[in-house]
């Protein structure tokens, strides 16, 4: 990759991060808003002004396609351009312009080898996407367009989710003009790069991280049922306090981590509403969930038998009613070991430290590896923060992630993946690449 | 008051009661809403259809005018039809409706004695009033209409004030009609009938409260900044969380009224927002409002202050900033001696049990009082139970309570409630009306 390049992607992943801009060097750009709206228009031309055909599905997944080989399915590379509210420039967007990039860079070996017969075109397509409403700060839940391309969730169901104001996905999609009725692209594989969002690649000073498995997470969501009362009028001993109730249930939730070892286990409630949340009125509901996530199965599930216990002791204590569902469980899911070593070899040619590591989060790549061969490559964190305006990655692991995802997806349309993979010319590309990135 | 009356007032107020009917026998008829915008046309019809003046304020106030001393100002009688969020159909609403059946009654009397010149005109002249938005659920502070008449709240602040969907009072007052421009009538003195929201009168099988004093109280408007951080990719370690904070928070509200006697003091958080409530993200800032309420300002202010030392240490535990301020406070405020006795003398010529009770909760009544003659009358509720669907009170205490109002009424326009009270008929009017009350 050029100079010249690698400058241009630098400079189109700031504009975009004016997209929904906040005060302090964030963005806020939920699913299906304005501002998503302009980072989708944004991808759009990027595609359109190459000649790529742009296709739009029926959950507002955006597909930019490289039509090289008719009727050849397609390696998709991207990530999300939604944000969560006032949530960092890097998560999402970065995969989405790399991908893009990558692509053109790709298209561009691929028409120049192609004019002068250097070189085959290769196996399959390439197509870059910009999946709907990863974040799932809008409408939950997350992972939404990836999981439903990959069959994991119901389009119709998900079309009728509805935010806090009552809009529901489809009428948001319809009212940005992304609602679409293109047919979707056959898949052969999938790449993904994006931020860490933890602190292990900047501790042990690395650049690219390969993900080896998912963390087995699953939700809680919980309904708190309480007696609307006067704050003024009902004394302390007659009131069915839901917040007080859901409070003691929060303190819980955080609590339960402490049960096993250290960083074994996260826990989390970030979303709580109540009614009728009136100053002078005690809640009669609480509506809460909580975010349970570790690398075993099993603590996950010790920690959850634990709290249902507890949940059912704060219920009786109170005498109020609580429910509790299991919703958007996640099995643990293993990265292919052919595509950890493509990572691997990428990155070692290319002079740039590399670990296995597993994601925390969750990702659009868990969902599609259940369908297609996924790779998944991380970039360091700046003190490990995400998911707020202080997210920070440098220009220079920005870069070196765009060139390591552009050897990786080269490998991958030129049939790496496969069962028996080909490996013609792997070293050769990786030279010329590990060249570009020096001469920055 | 005649068995018809009395029945036609029961038929109004159950009338009233589907306006915002909710499933559950209960009504929810918020500020300015399209519900409320039902009863207020159902007030001006009522008065309009007997040829009283209608005037409407610059704060969505309405007031019934009975113009039969032309100059001289008014014995205000009233409450408010706005109510809580899925709140009961009696709280204000029926103060309003006694109001306007008093004022009827009343009417007739001194048009049929003033046609036959066996009866003076009253002194005074009278008006019902229905207040704006005493709930304060939608538009806080509550209390709203009548502080503001009593100049005890900006006009132009609170019309500024928005909803939890960005809706100004202002707005919300054009939107159904009801952003007046009438002058505000002069008033001499002002009588209120209302449930009582607590158990006293139903424990001791009274009907008639007399409220001697309101309870002082004062609200904390409470702010906790923590950091926003991704739900799965952050370390327990590594969290500021607002909601974790937060949650002690609310217990530490609820658990101070255990450092006093039982029943000393009530207090509560109602009101509570996460942003950017994400079930994926920790959440980065919580605001609730907590309500103390007692008897003894001494009370109030000791618990206040033992708040601010715990959430002071809970901003270090956690190493995050947590914002107090005060805001709210209400001092105690005594009924005059003389309505407390006009409404004693009324309720036992009717033959009604009747004490005197302080009010733990605030009603406009509260406001009035700050700026004439005030008297503030309760009826049972069963169970106690108010702010919410099962609210209750039955026919026969509603209308017990409407007599007495009406008697109270009459002494007021008759200038009972001057520093020299003239007391020409008293014991015969309450003759008459304790007649028809046992005639039911």
């Amino acid at each position: 990759m050029s100079p010249a390049h690698a400058q241009l992607f630098l400079e189109n992943f700031h504009h975009v991060a004016t997209f929904g801009a906040t005060d302090a060097n964030g963005v806020d750009r939920q699913a299906a808003t304005p501002e998503d709206k302009l980072s989708r228009d944004w991808f759009a031309h990027f595609a359109r002004a190459r000649g790529w055909e742009v296709r739009v599905d029926g959950i507002g997944n955006m597909f930019a396609l490289l039509n090289w080989t008719p009727g050849a399915p397609y390696v998709v590379i991207g990530s999300h351009l939604d944000s969560q509210p006032l949530g960092g420039r890097f998560d999402g967007a970065y995969g989405v312009i790399a991908g893009l990039h990558a692509a053109a860079e790709l298209d561009e070996r691929v028409k120049s080898g192609s004019d002068d017969g250097s070189s085959a075109v290769p196996q399959f397509n390439l197509a870059v996407v910009n999946w709907f409403n990863e974040e799932g700060g809008r409408f939950a839940p997350s992972i939404m367009g990836s999981s439903v391309f990959a069959g994991l969730m119901d389009e119709e169901g998900m079309l009728c989710v509805k935010d806090l104001a009552g809009v529901t996905v489809r009428e948001a999609l319809e009212s940005i003009g992304y609602l679409g009725t293109d047919e979707r692209p056959e898949v052969a594989g999938y790449a993904e790069i994006h931020i860490e969002q933890g602190r292990i690649l900047e501790r042990e000073n690395l650049t690219i991280g390969a993900v080896d498995y998912s963390w087995y997470t699953q939700k809680l969501d919980i309904e708190v049922l309480g007696e609307q009362s006067h704050t003024g009028a009902t004394a302390m001993a007659d009131r069915h306090d839901a917040l007080v109730a859901a409070s003691k249930l929060v303190l819980l939730v955080h609590d339960v981590t402490q049960k096993f070892d250290e960083e074994a286990i996260v826990s989390s409630v970030g979303h709580m509403t109540l009614e009728p949340n009136s100053p002078i009125v005690v809640a009669r509901r609480v509506h809460l969930v909580a975010d349970l996530r570790s690398a075993s199965p099993e603590i996950v599930k010790e920690a959850r038998a634990s709290l249902i216990e507890d949940i059912a002791k704060i219920a009786r204590e109170h005498d109020i009613r609580i429910n509790v569902n299991d919703f958007d469980i996640r099995d643990i899911q293993y990265y292919p070991e052919n595509g950890l070593e493509l990572i691997e070899k990428a990155a070692v040619n290319l002079g740039l430290g590399v670990r296995r590591m597993r994601t925390m989060a969750g990702h659009d790549s868990v969902a599609m590896n259940r369908i297609v061969p996924t790779v998944m490559l991380f970039i360091p964190s700046v003190d490990g923060v995400s998911h707020c305006e202080r997210e920070f990655t440098t220009d220079a692991d920005m870069v070196s992630g765009l060139v390591t995802l552009t050897a990786v997806a080269w490998e991958m349309v030129n049939g790496a993946l496969e069962d028996e993979p080909k490996d013609p010319d792997l070293d050769d590309v990786q030279d010329q690449l590990s060249q570009d990135v020096s001469a920055r």
